[in-house]
């Protein structure tokens, strides 16, 4: 497919060298920057046949199918609003929008006008955790009972995103996105969220926003999903996702432990991204943007507007995110756990009971089974009517 | 020292073997236990010269220097009054209490009676964890702002464990009581815990009592300390702690993953305590009393009760552990933050500011410093006065 | 490209995911097997508009722009004839011969009738092993004074290669290939492999051929490059590289530990390439076709042939590796250390000098400098007139 | 016990350390130095009563029970016919020799007068170590195939070490002696090392002895052990050991990767031995003493002592490990295997044969079972007659 990319920072940078890698068919033909000399200097760097400041105009450029936004947040509805305006396919970046609101307005602007939305959620198509989810609906770990997904750096890159006007929020809105629809993957995208509990607070750097937040989403089903988001971690980037389940248990470790370990005593260059050093034990990452989930993204993304089905990740979902973000932001405030607003639910409306519990036989519950050091197995059971507590050894 | 066990137990036995190996001085002189039975195996397996089903006698015996009670938890209570009315030295496994009124009625009791009151908080006496704090006093992470401390497992081995009327809860007093203590450990002791956010719930045993929970603890200085305690979890027993410092962070993983590991078609036997499977792949512990601390734990207490000082962990820590937990307790059923009620607070009185930002020049804060990869150093600032957020590139 | 595939088992199948992955402009046109059933079936799982069990019509297809062979180890040079005669570029499977001989024959078949010569090692392609020989080259480990490459798994797939005469050896043949070429490429192609010691044992398996090799090929630098080699290893694929350089340290897992865990009571389906069971811990790979260098493999593969550059694995390349395994096979049966015979080398002919010992004054080398516990440094010199070794200690 | 110490350097420190910790019984009661300013340093710090500069003087003082000899290796001998004499029990720090027939004779000297000689090979007693021979021994891991170890750091601390006279050679010597006697204690004491063959070089320091080695000692079952040394290695102290089996796989990581992560920007202070640095990503170990082994190693030699049994390492061990390095020394100049020279074998004389293979039915041998993606169990078998190699695919 022919791409107008706009924006030509450091996201659109790593998209571009995803796009442009591995003998894909899609290409980028035009970017967009409001600054020329960024636009010129990004075609130049990936061989476009055009750039330009003027956004209409990118966006209409005739040979382009689909529009890339890779702007800063609060230039997102803008985007979504010129892209449905000239009928041109839209992905946009995370977060969708800085609210719910803003977010619900660009997803009925791309329903209203017929285009396809694509939500560019990149961590949802890390090869681990398609994986994941993958082993997680096939039974291999059970009923699914607590997500975490944590995502930790010393700070953003772009100026923008430490302004709170401009990027709606600090951590809890430029990594806690990622967070949550991790767990919302995890547990099953129709299971509706229903509360949130968050703390956050400003604890290193000079600025309104948040550097640091945790936040718990109860989901309808009884599952419960924790992000942890900070700008505040020192030792690169920290990716990490854990899920426990009734049957089992996934660790996932996206970035700084992947199999991959240097000792350098300095000589060398550029390691990783958000790496904080060139020297003493390292942790590079040996194809930065598949583990990150770009190029996976992309496929899915272009095959889904080829044939006509749902991305993975489309604009509702950035909308559910930006619902439980708006959820977590406030109850950061309140102090009180705050319901999930959600005016226009699209998914399993009764939950399933998480409450099934393991029947040993006709008059116990079991609650324990164990194998104890001399061979003996040691059961402890719960009466089902007197609720009695006793426990048995078995040879 | 002369010892007296009460209990004969899972825990009992871990005591004893670390007591009476590696060549210590120290040995268990009587065991007492509610079944004679109980205790005579005891007194057999580990070479005792005496024991009884009669509490006072075991107190009492004139070799008896110091008492250590292994009692499920509904009778600490009692066992710490028999011992200050006879005035012997007595240690107390973790939790101290079922809630802080009971730990500071039991408080109240020793030092009324001028004994010594050691609290067995094993996890913070493992090597990993007493080298960690010697680091953070040391400066080598910086200003601590966030811990998080977790303990998960297939749920305990005694029957009354799962009894909340003698245990006095769930996985939340039974690890949390751990997790808690950690985290209190890695910001300092002398700082004043405030309030506590605590979700909990039942989610996979026919119990009264919570089987899964997640707290957060915020601290006078701003730190936050977070816990995470499950008998939920599959896999073997999950113990890991981190912190996060302005300067550096600390990873620990206590139990499952200590560079040992053995994959087995399964033809061994007995491999770790709360492993469940003796075949694939799995995490062995080299010793594991000593990786859950207790030789170092029983050696602090008797140089301690030796020379008069105080232990690293003593009855008060384990009220203010109890405290912690009434907060968790309270707040999981009133689902709002709860404040810690410690009528007896020893600690700093005046929280240590944790603003502290960083200045560039007069003009600006810093707020980020960055190598990028083409070798420019970008950096993020803040202007003192505006507010105003800018970026400069440096060669 | 237009590709003609030969060959329809487990490797063709590897091979043909990954080249209609990602949106590839490349596709397969047509596929060869010996046995029609199996290429009809490979052509429907593929999408391949023809299939044929006539080797010549395949590759002679006037769509077929390169030809893959991916044919027991005894049908290479046949098929590479055959390429040569239809003039047709020919990718080729590792190892490209049996012997040195073969491989010499398919390297000057392939220079003599002008067509491109891939070797398909897809582990010098893996996205670990091209950062790190970026690093090495950048100067981040120093000079480099050794490398360990192991595979070892329980044995391969298909039938034929349990047969010494059809795959020209054991696990020396089958995975020695991929670490030889491994060490080279972080070693320096251009370094001459000079000799090599080999030990090799059949353990396990009731086959002719070594079940179990570990070898050690010296450089012309002075550098040591150690195999370790295995069909009879429990738990999983073991895939690890290390490289020990003057100023650092290289730690590749490729395959077993990457950053992804689970644990299962046994409910999942496939979880990873030769992993043994479904239960208890364990490790997928999140891509693992990415993970093994499959796409890197044909990325560098087409777009040497699309712009008359050498790819980074040639004939030569697999010539060589023959050449340093003709070696090891001797030195097995001998048990001497055995030269490596190459005919034709093209690197340097001059090796550098390995010793370059660390002047610390007029007057002594350096052995050691160490910063001790208390602080002081301590230094170990050498007297460069004398020998005599003296320690020095500075605050 | 009461023990004279002789010598005061980097591992007398270490040792007593251990001696005088965790409450137990046994104490130093005198020092010997060549230097009696060292002696009173060691004196004063661990709280000794006595010190000296007479060697005979320290060994004969009535209090001493046994004697500790942690002198440079050139001195073992003296001081070992120095306790002979005097009928005191000795044990001597790694290597017992530089040679076998030095070796030979403590043993010789140690029989001849009685007394109890233990051979302080540490890293025989680590926790994991221990703990890994129980569970070979169990069966856990079926027949043990190949056994690796590796120690490898940036050199010793002490000078003499670095000259080969003193210490009798470099790598090899000073950590071969802990690999070799790993791998014994892997594969059984019992089994007789048959032939060593070995690679070694001087690469980096200026010294006449090795500084990087790799060798094989093939064993009696056809059981190959590994040993990898090197003073050239940069990050830390890499303590690595691998086992093989039929049924399993065993991997120990000492000392560089135990579950313990730390990040710095530099603030801190001493972290762990040999580590090269105090900032960016450092790996502390807990308990640096009890991972070595020191505690264990010496509850075992006291205890063999006071209950007249063997200690788990002697000084035939001792000796057996200096017949296994004088072959590799001899190899690593030879070029050849070399036999392993055992005067006085004291093991099982008859090997046990190695090849077992695992029959499938009446007609066929098992080679392979794999559960393939698809569900089905592909069978590869060979024919018992025949030889034919022939694959069966089951549902």
């Amino acid at each position: 497919m022919k791409i107008a990319m706009l924006g030509s920072g450091f996201i659109a940078r790593f998209y571009a060298s995803s796009l442009h890698a591995q003998r894909r068919k899609d290409s980028i033909c035009t970017v967009y920057s409001r600054n020329i000399r960024n636009a010129k200097r990004f075609a130049d760097d990936y061989h476009l046949p055009h750039f330009t400041d003027d956004m209409e105009l990118a966006i209409s450029h005739p040979d382009v199918e689909v529009v890339l936004i890779s702007l800063p947040n609060h230039l997102h509805e803008m985007a979504v609003e010129a892209c449905a305006r000239a009928k041109k396919h839209v992905l946009c970046t995370k977060p969708l929008g800085r609210t719910a609101a803003e977010a619900k307005k660009m997803l009925q602007m791309v329903e209203d006008s017929g285009i396809f939305g694509g939500y560019l959620e990149d961590l949802c198509y890390t090869p681990k955790f398609l994986k994941s989810v993958e082993s997680i609906q096939s039974g291999a770990i059970g009923r699914v009972l607590w997500t975490k997904s944590r995502e930790a750096h010393p700070g953003p890159h772009s100026d923008w995103f430490w302004d709170k006007e401009k990027s709606g929020g600090g951590a809890i809105i430029d990594l806690g996105c990622h967070c949550v629809e991790i767990g919302r993957g995890f547990i099953g995208k129709n299971i509706r969220p229903v509360e949130v509990m968050c703390w956050s607070a400003t604890q290193v750097h000079p600025i309104e926003a948040e550097d640091h937040a945790i936040g718990l989403v109860k989901y309808a089903n009884g599952a419960i999903s924790q992000f942890e988001v900070s700008w505040n971690f020192r030792g690169g980037m920290d990716l990490r996702d854990e899920v426990m389940g009734t049957e089992g248990t996934i660790w996932i470790n996206g970035f700084l432990r992947t199999g991959f370990e240097m000792f350098s005593t300095g000589k060398g260059g550029y390691v990783a991204e958000k790496a904080e050093s060139n020297s003493g034990w390292l942790f590079p990452v040996g194809d930065e943007a598949h583990e990150l989930g770009y190029p996976n993204m992309f496929t899915d993304m272009f095959e889904a507007i080829e044939t006509g089905r749902k991305p993975l990740e489309s604009f509702y979902d950035g909308y559910i995110v930006n619902a439980i973000l708006d959820a977590a932001f406030l109850s950061a405030s309140t102090k009180n756990w705050e319901p999930v607003v959600i005016d226009d639910w699209r998914g399993d409306e009764i939950a399933e009971s998480g409450e099934k519990f393991t029947s040993y036989n006709e008059q116990y519950y079991l609650i324990k089974e164990e194998i104890l050091p001399n061979g003996d197995i040691s059961l402890i059971l719960k009466d089902k009517k007197t609720g009695e507590i006793v426990k048995q050894n078995r040879k």
